[in-house]
């Protein structure tokens, strides 16, 4: 296992998640980032590994780690929110960096049933409601001794 | 590892999905179907299990399986076509099964950088060009023994 944590040492977080989205915290594996949006609560998962694109890029246990931090994010953004429908993604065609989405969905919601990448650029709600967003899902993934 | 298998002969494959792909074959845990579209190579893994929606219902072990299978799909993609980027998405708004979506893109493509999903209605190519991709599929994936 020691060999899969040694690259994250040449890591570092591209400049427009870094711009785009505010830091949670770090689990095992990923750097998780909250988008400051309104309506949609959102998260994305950042491998702490360098040059990595594809899923299928990263090593047999940091791909099943991958897996476990998708299902606790997505058990958390369930949890806080009672969603009726989690959408997670990697696509990065625009940021190559692997990155995955977990958004929380509704079916009353605005873009039903499209998804949001594509669809919706992020809209900011009030800074105190994305600050105990933030607090919740530190709490939620359990990295409340990150803060 | 029994146990996880046996919710297998309670599944079957939700009739939008039969409907809307066609069959590749069967990997671990994953039904693959490839869908019928000329200008995004375009697959789906479904994982064979009952009542599961979202990734964070499978057990551990599938959910490690599965997260296999979509780096297997995805090599197969890129080895096959050449692509710039895989996207990589489970949502599910439409068909609660849980499905993966492996689509193939290109920086040249018509809708680069936009996701397909939500943006693009399959539109299907030539039947000898998409028998094709599925033997291709087939031999990538190792399923030859299952034509």
């Amino acid at each position: 296992m020691e060999n899969d944590l040694r690259p994250e040492a040449d890591w570092s977080l591209h400049p427009q998640l870094e711009n785009d989205a505010a830091p949670v915290g770090d689990l095992a594996l990923c750097r998780v980032l909250g988008i400051d949006d309104a309506t949609y609560p959102w998260l994305i998962l950042v491998p702490r590994r360098a040059d990595i694109v594809e899923i299928a890029d990263l090593s047999r246990p940091d791909a099943a780690r991958l897996m476990d931090e998708i299902a606790l994010a997505s058990r958390a953004l369930k949890h806080m929110t009672g969603c009726d429908k989690l959408n997670i993604a990697a696509i990065g065609n625009v940021v190559p960096q692997l990155h995955v989405h977990a958004v929380a969905r509704w079916k009353s919601d605005p873009l039903w049933p499209k998804p949001v990448w594509g669809h919706w650029a992020p809209n900011p709600g009030d800074a105190a409601g994305f600050a105990r967003f933030l607090a919740t899902v530190r709490r939620e993934l359990g990295l409340l001794a990150s803060l």
